[in-house]
């Protein structure tokens, strides 16, 4: 069926443009401004999408010294990092027992983001001497590539003998003996190795989006419980930090 | 156990934190001053949202004159919007037949985002005179309660006798004779009775973000086709509108 053609049967069959019908050619003509209207919005679009970037921009600076500030803090306290992980409920799902006994050794954590590119950043996580690996830092780094797709990249772990933990399996034994469902990743450490989904890497964006933002206030998961009325008919508030009631 | 005494428990537990061990109190202190650094962080943040919502209003004026040429140039070409909607492939499959007649009435689309609340957005569908309503303009509307939570309203449709497309089984029936695993929405025009995920409503992000951004995209779903090479080696290309091969 010739274009024209198909035009025709579609006006047939439309029962209520005829009065004010357009001709072919006032229609084509039509189409070609709104195309002429539609660049000059997506220009504005792009003008705006540097604008808010240029914004961002600005206040990642200015958000800089206090990071710095906070990291220092957060050196003080021992197990910060490793109480944070613990507690946060999604990527406390990924760490097996061994992990976590590593992550003891994590000392700092540092995400950045890049200014050139919009959605690039990068997490360092810096350890002290420790029995897994002889690394001092593990990075991961999220990038579009030249084609604009995402990829991401990370440091190798250089594992000491018979420590890989990411070659371990029963880290969580089965306990029930059924066959697992699906494979589960067995180490919070396989992230690092696995690039499949750059473009929306699950752990690197809480990390970035959830964590980072306010670390304190998975280290410090309050529980609120409200106890018997006192005399005066308020309640006694009780504060328990729930990081130290762990085992 | 007492919170001092799950402290203890987890620095035995740790095997490196020795020599450069803080003291309780010096650990308390570093929680407070991170509190007050991340008090001056989430105070950058808010600033930050803030500009960035002035640069998105200010560019949402800047486009507003655009948008209302493009009305009007959308307004001289019939079935714009009943194409533009049955070539988006998320639309499309929301769309009985009936629903597709009775959307060759619907002569304009508008989006409107709202200055004074973050998330809020409203999308009216105006009417030519037609065979299943009375309404000459449907409005759904997407905002926050003063609760926070996200919710929405529309117009009611006043359907004419018989004709309400909501309340038909069989628009698209089942030739297969089973039974269907899960009910599906019988018509786009439930959209506007369906209320209950106002936060991510589904159809309302996909014309907001989708298609009201540039809605001649999917009007003119352009198939690009290489022919044989040409007898000095380019290609020699063939444009077909697509909407305009549909029957």
């Amino acid at each position: 069926m010739s274009a024209s053609a198909a035009k025709v049967s579609r006006k047939e069959n439309s029962n209520h443009d005829g009065a004010d019908e357009t001709s072919e050619k006032e229609q084509q003509e039509a189409i070609e401004h709104i195309d002429e209207v539609q660049n000059e919005i997506d220009r504005l679009n792009e003008q705006a999408s540097e604008e808010i970037l240029k914004v961002e921009q600005k206040y990642n600076k200015l958000r800089q010294p206090f990071f710095q500030k906070r990291s220092e803090l957060i050196a003080k306290i021992p197990n910060f990092w490793v109480t944070t992980f613990v507690n946060h409920p999604q990527v406390s799902a990924l760490l097996g027992e061994e992990d976590e006994e590593a992550l003891h050794y994590l000392s700092r954590v540092e995400v950045t983001e890049f200014e050139d590119i919009k959605s690039g950043y990068r997490i360092d996580f810096y350890f002290d001497e420790n029995p897994y690996f002889e690394n001092k830092a593990l990075s991961k780094e999220f990038n579009v590539n030249e084609g604009g797709d995402p990829v991401s990249k990370s440091t190798e772990i250089k594992w000491k003998a018979g420590k890989d933990l990411t070659k371990r399996t029963g880290q969580t034994p089965n306990k029930s003996g059924k066959k697992r469902q699906h494979e589960e990743p067995e180490s919070f450490f396989t992230w690092f190795t696995d690039h499949s989904d750059a473009g929306a890497d699950e752990l690197g964006e809480v990390i970035k989006d959830d964590i980072w933002p306010n670390p304190l206030q998975y280290y410090l998961v309050i529980l609120l419980r409200q106890i018997k009325p006192a005399e005066n008919g308020d309640f006694i508030k009780v504060v328990i930090k729930a990081s130290q009631c762990l085992p």
